[in-house]
């Protein structure tokens, strides 16, 4: 059964896969499975029938047959557990893969989301700059971290993973801040998931989404 | 084979059950697991040996045997996997339990996340007040949504789960604060998880620890 997934008629990164659906495509290239987009608009993300399957009023979904889920961490889950090759088969490699998950999720993406969030909440604030940099210390701190454990290795515990994919997925939100091109590891291991043919397909999916509702 | 757990040698929450081996707790206390609980100072945790376990130097950590696991999401789930009752047998009705552990790292904990570390660092900065209703509003809207999600069911899909289990650990962060009690039915989510015997013994067994390091 074909899933359909859900993702912005009009991305606001304009097409450069910041957008969480794109973590969703990544992880559904990856393991070859072929999906359907529904595209929803900002008004429609926040009526009813969006939120029904999306109590935040957000993207992505994921619907297959009478399952439907939200929130791009748990999709990429589901994926890597119903499909192979995102999770190892060890028992404690597998563990392993999904504490990376949640670490991408809930240790390092907050600090990068709330720099986002203040350039869009309080540009025009007197505290801008000042707590800009905070904010940039904070994700310094955690990068640091995340460089050292990562080493010379390729991916963060033996082969690429789901835990990889999310990881990567936080970490490119960076792109353009110049913070991690301050870790040189942690921007090779991020070109290194970029290169990836399934991450290719899904980004080009995506911005193609965007590059036809621009001229349309 | 006893799992051992790390938690922090002297709470900074003084025994409130806010630090994260309390969900940890929690989960092996559900599924009757006995444990063994190893406590490290806020130096130790930055120590290579703490790190090694837990590259961020933070605490809980997890080991059983050859396996040791970071990120309380990630143990809870662990332990959810491991051990019955903690998500449903259903694949689908599994599949939307994870959603909600997710959910709530992922979508409630970081607004409420920062709202905390803005007590901590942004205390005495001219900005405090007006940045502390910025975020509260942000801390509201999503308690909104999720408020209207839950409506006047017990749990959020069906029975209590390891989503339960992590949203209400996510939510009781707010205890105090007076933002939970401006959604009854969160007020009351909360406290009938509170009210849960496992939840009890594991808040006592974090308690004993901070009234011991107080009283040694």
């Amino acid at each position: 059964m074909t899933p359909t997934i859900t993702a912005f008629e009009r991305s606001p990164d304009r097409g450069k896969g910041q957008a969480r659906d794109m973590r969703v495509r990544w992880a559904l290239e990856e393991v070859g499975q072929p999906y359907d987009v529904r595209l929803v608009s900002f008004s429609e993300m926040k009526q009813p029938a969006h939120r029904a399957l999306q109590p935040f009023g957000q993207i992505p979904t994921y619907e297959e047959g009478d399952l439907a889920l939200f929130e791009s961490g748990a999709i990429v889950f589901h994926i890597a557990e119903r499909y192979a090759s995102l999770l190892p088969e060890d028992a404690n490699a597998r563990a392993r893969a999904i504490t990376w998950m949640f670490a991408a999720l809930s240790t390092i993406e907050p600090p990068i989301l709330e720099r986002e969030s203040t350039g869009y909440l309080e540009r025009d604030k007197t505290w801008y700059a000042e707590r800009l940099l905070m904010l940039e210390d904070r994700i310094r701190n955690r990068l640091g971290d995340l460089s050292r454990r990562l080493g010379k290795a390729d991916w963060l515990d033996g082969a690429f993973s789901a835990g990889d994919l999310v990881m990567v997925g936080v970490l490119r939100r960076l792109n353009g801040s110049g913070l991690l091109e301050e870790f040189p590891n942690l921007a090779a291991y991020v070109a290194r998931g970029e290169a990836r043919p399934a991450f290719k397909r899904a980004f080009d999916a995506q911005l193609a989404v965007f590059t036809a509702a621009s001229s349309g």
